[in-house]
């Protein structure tokens, strides 16, 4: 059966903003703040690596009964039996992640415009992300989605929506109000030395 | 049901060592000179190209009534209903990919040494590459197979083997008379300005 998620706060690593220590570390630290999802992004390691990274990171989110989602990689999601893969538009279409990973993982969906959006629910996803909201140096060709746009992708779709893109302790009190399920950040708990109370913030801040 | 494989001439795809043309257009050609198996290979692209190029040359390759098989990827192969997938020793361990990807499909494994090759036998492999067996400069950090380890790991294992590692016209004939079942080859069909000729010369060179 599928897994209810709580997407308040989301995490999606990347090693190479980490400021210390290793990344199950990270992860565990980033739950004990409060962190609500946790999606594992790995671009550039071998399939072999990916997995048994995937391994490592599921017995630190199951012990803290957090799940976890794969990016791109519905093979590697398959074989660490995640609870959801998270596809871009530029990785497998959303209808075929769905027809290959069947019914009951969670499929996440980037969306920067309210064609997307509707697209992806059509296509069977559980949740979007929507991005960037702001400027950020972890993705390059970010498309910037403003406030409004957002706004008429939340009127759009009745799925859960978190919101990604530069997400920082600064601007996410903006999200209180707009009717978006959590934030999607990565730097704002991955960079910082200490990233329970990072998280912690960020839970603080966003009320829904 | 799972398809039955003729390995005699095994194409590894490698767009970097193309001389010219398309993809599809070189593969059409590779089968026409009489290549039994197709291997896609895409190391440096999205999921999403490397899906719809997949899908593009399974049109190919159905015509000819040559299996496709996918590199690394499970779910591309999944995606795009390719006859398997190839994995080496960073990829997905084969037991894992025989798990997710189903008891019709088929799984290769590349292998160096016996206790690879037997270890790929009991997880569930339908051939091995065995390899590198020349010097070669499409592989980096390929180890050697000398021809009395590749006679070892015939006598190990029971499931077809495909030599490959800097294999063409030269010293195609070295494998006749051991036990092997076909030839995988990269440049020397893929870089040819007439691939439907090296094709035809390596089916004649080899005998099994």
């Amino acid at each position: 059966m599928k897994r209810k998620i709580d997407y308040t706060l989301y995490l999606c690593t990347d090693r190479g903003l980490m400021s210390t220590g290793n990344l199950e570390d990270a992860v565990e630290q980033a739950v004990r703040g409060g962190t609500t999802v946790v999606q594992l992004r790995e671009k550039d390691c071998s399939s072999a690596e990916f997995y048994e990274t995937a391994r490592k990171v599921k017995k630190i989110t199951d012990a803290a009964n957090v799940p976890l989602i794969i990016n791109d990689r519905v093979d590697i999601a398959l074989a660490a039996d995640a609870d959801g893969v998270h596809v871009g538009q530029s990785d497998l279409p959303a209808a075929v992640v769905r027809k290959i990973i069947g019914p009951d993982k969670i499929v996440g969906v980037s969306t920067a415009t309210v064609e997307e959006a509707v697209k992806a629910q059509e296509d069977g996803a559980d949740y979007i992300g929507v991005g960037a909201m702001f400027a950020t140096g972890t993705k390059q060709n970010t498309r910037a989605v403003s406030m409004e746009r957002l706004a008429e992708i939340r009127k759009a779709v009745d799925i859960p929506i978190v919101v990604i893109g530069g997400i920082n302790e600064t601007n996410a009190a903006q999200f209180n109000g707009t009717g978006i399920n959590g934030l999607a950040v990565v730097s704002a708990i991955i960079s910082k030395p200490d990233i329970t109370a990072a998280a912690g913030t960020l839970r603080d801040i966003f009320q829904g």
